[in-house]
């Protein structure tokens, strides 16, 4: 039986998270983050809502895994992200030590790899999965801010 | 008649916050945000606390300070922290515009000038203010901490 918990899977979850964030009005960008197949956090972007430059997806979903497990340290945890983390987020990667990034769309202005933010050496990076479908969303989101 | 309100004047209500830190067991780090000579916003450190890699002082003070104004950038605001930010801190700093950056002790190893972290442009930076008293707090904690 081919195994169903795909990247492809997992990515799937947030981009519907982006997809909320999409109908609240902010930028839409989704995070989860997974560990051992199950999902332990699920957050979209809340910058508009709340007020607030650090209410990212990633940070939100780092402050929830966090809470779930009981500890600071995301070892052993995957964070799935519509969009690539910005140094904020991917500053705060670092601190959690989290094993896995896997990322959708590249963000060649404001991303982590352009802007040169380090992540725990630990820290493994998958990118591209369901790059378009991101890609997509939020090129939808600034042509509806546009009209 | 000297003004009062000098960057020691207000580093040492950063200090008074690194040193609550202190005393609850976190890494003694204090922050407070000010605009117009008023203090807006006071923080420290809460990652032992919250279990959560993202409650540095300094991101707690964004988020406090955002909500006191009731938006999201925090230009025409001083950010007064004890030790020179994180790539992260730097991070959110730059997506919040902050108008000044004043910070005590540099932070050779994980402060956001020797790992590259970009600010907004229009960000003015001070270092060194107090820096012997911030670094003397981090010392003595860490004296502590290997007792």
């Amino acid at each position: 039986m081919e195994n169903p918990f795909t990247h492809e899977y997992f990515m799937k979850k947030a981009l519907q998270e982006a997809e909320v964030a999409f109908e609240q009005g902010e930028i839409p960008v989704g995070a989860i983050i997974v560990v051992e197949n199950r999902v332990i956090a699920r957050t979209h972007n809340l910058t508009e809502l709340l007020n607030d430059v650090t209410a990212h997806a990633e940070m939100q979903a780092i402050t929830s895994a966090a809470n779930f497990i009981g500890g600071k340290y995301l070892k052993g945890c995957t964070l799935y992200v519509t969009l690539e983390p910005c140094q904020m987020c991917a500053g705060a990667l670092y601190w959690s030590q989290i094993s896995k990034i896997v990322f959708g769309a590249r963000d060649d202005q404001r991303g982590f790899m352009s802007m040169g933010t380090k992540l725990h050496p630990k820290t493994e990076v998958v990118s591209g999965v369901l790059a378009q479908e991101a890609a997509d969303l939020m090129l939808r989101f600034f042509a509806s801010k546009r009209k």
